[in-house]
């Protein structure tokens, strides 16, 4: 065991695979759920992704060895800013926020002995809530920490075995660099999926095949979730969209050009980077 | 059985999968393939996707009832001329190009007896080649047949069975709106998924998750098959370009205003039309 009480805020698909992975791996002796939603809740003990739940914020803070806030990424900051100052010293915080820099300022300063290590787990799905929580949500994928060096190494040395002990793999970088690099892997392909969607009237959904299906399955995601994401990480994802805007007028050019040669080499381009990946 | 002899030009993907579809469901008595390369047909004789292989053009067409044609797409037409006029009065041609209205101009007025109905299976895959070739490839998938006002009733009507045979279902319609729904549901979003690939640098593959493999999974295609798809389909292209570039604007503009209910608004527009796809 190794915490005794965890507490989630926000047990939806992240927090309740959290809970689910905690309790199916023996990481804390009692899991504790906070949320706003009793139905969600009752749900999440149903499921066994949480031992007991608590609405009332300030006892289900209570004994928490380590808190973990998974509410939309909006709320992250000011759910840790109202639990630091009600928790015991001692009390270690992580977050499974999808942007790192903006929560990290938004926390600043907390009491003395109350810790917050950023966290992100690249692990998801356009399917929400409870109820697609899984146990092995984080097997196998990476989360990726942003302690700052004021940050008190104990407590990252804590939440780096927490998302260990998940199934995680766990990498350490800047908040910047995570900001940066992830407005690129993740943001800019969910803003080009609903993009395509978008344009797309329903009617001719039936004349599309798998190729449609894959590059727009994560636009089926929930929009007040990413809208929030977007807007917290605006700066980065705005230039990974002017990046992406140039490279596509590029297509266009070469198209409207009929330059086969170049349209070959645009095309090759992508296809070694996505061949880097494998499938 | 509803053709003697089948002879399959181009044996990859689509033409390999033809044929193992054509012999496992008993289509056809005899599976002839034609290609270039001896190498790859060979491959295809000891899949099974084939009964055996000519390279020479002149006799693997020789008492084909009917032919079909699975070349990259701007070789369907010139495929198509060459061998109309070497076999026989009755002979019946279909092909597999994704493209459709600028195959048929290009084919134009074929001998007396020779007809061709065009095709295009909503069936592929991001790998090519006979060795990635399936027989459940057109399993409930749709097939969609483009013939004209000119086209013969009982050869549109062989070819319907034919695609229908192989387990596809399928629909007819005007070349033209062929070309421009594809343009949308099919070539926009590759040209999409490889512009999010190619602006992505290697060493930021490692933080990526399941959006940006399902978003780009189709940049993995071959670049010469699709530059060609692309110059088949142009102006069509050109145009669901701007349409989604325009989309991708507005999100543009909402996210740099800060406009959080206009983004939400956004991205339900891209949800709805997704959630009616379904998983």
């Amino acid at each position: 065991m190794l915490f005794g009480q965890i507490t989630i805020v926000g047990v939806g698909l992240i927090g309740g695979s959290v809970g689910l992975a905690a309790k199916a791996r023996g990481v804390a002796k009692r899991v504790v759920g906070i949320g706003r939603d009793r139905v969600c809740l009752h749900r999440a003990v149903l499921r066994g992704a949480i031992d007991v739940f608590n609405v009332d914020f300030e006892r289900g803070i209570a004994d928490a060895d380590l808190i973990v806030v998974c509410t939309p990424v909006d709320q992250i900051a000011a759910v840790i800013r109202e639990a630091a100052f009600r928790c015991g010293a001692g009390t270690v915080f992580t977050d499974g926020g999808s942007t790192k820099k903006g929560i990290a300022e938004a926390v600043g300063k907390l009491p003395p002995g109350v810790h917050f290590v950023p966290a992100h787990p690249l692990a998801g799905s356009e399917r929400n809530g409870v109820e697609n929580a899984r146990a092995d949500l984080f097997d196998g994928r990476l989360t990726i920490l942003t302690p700052t060096d004021g940050t008190d190494p104990a407590a990252v040395e804590r939440v780096e075995a927490f998302w260990r002990a998940l199934g995680s793999r766990v990498v350490r970088m800047s908040a910047d660099e995570h900001d940066r690099v992830l407005a690129t892997t993740s943001h800019l392909p969910h803003a080009v999926a609903a993009g395509v969607a978008g344009v797309t009237p329903p009617e001719w959904l039936t004349l599309s095949a798998g190729g449609f299906r894959d590059v727009t399955r994560i636009a089926g995601g929930d929009p007040w979730l990413w809208a929030a994401i977007f807007e917290a990480n605006r700066d980065a994802v705005l230039a990974a969209l002017d990046r992406f805007t140039d490279r596509l007028a590029e297509f266009r050019r070469l198209l409207e050009n009929g330059d086969r040669d170049g349209l070959v080499d645009w095309l090759a381009d992508a296809k070694r980077v996505r061949d880097a990946l494998g499938t």
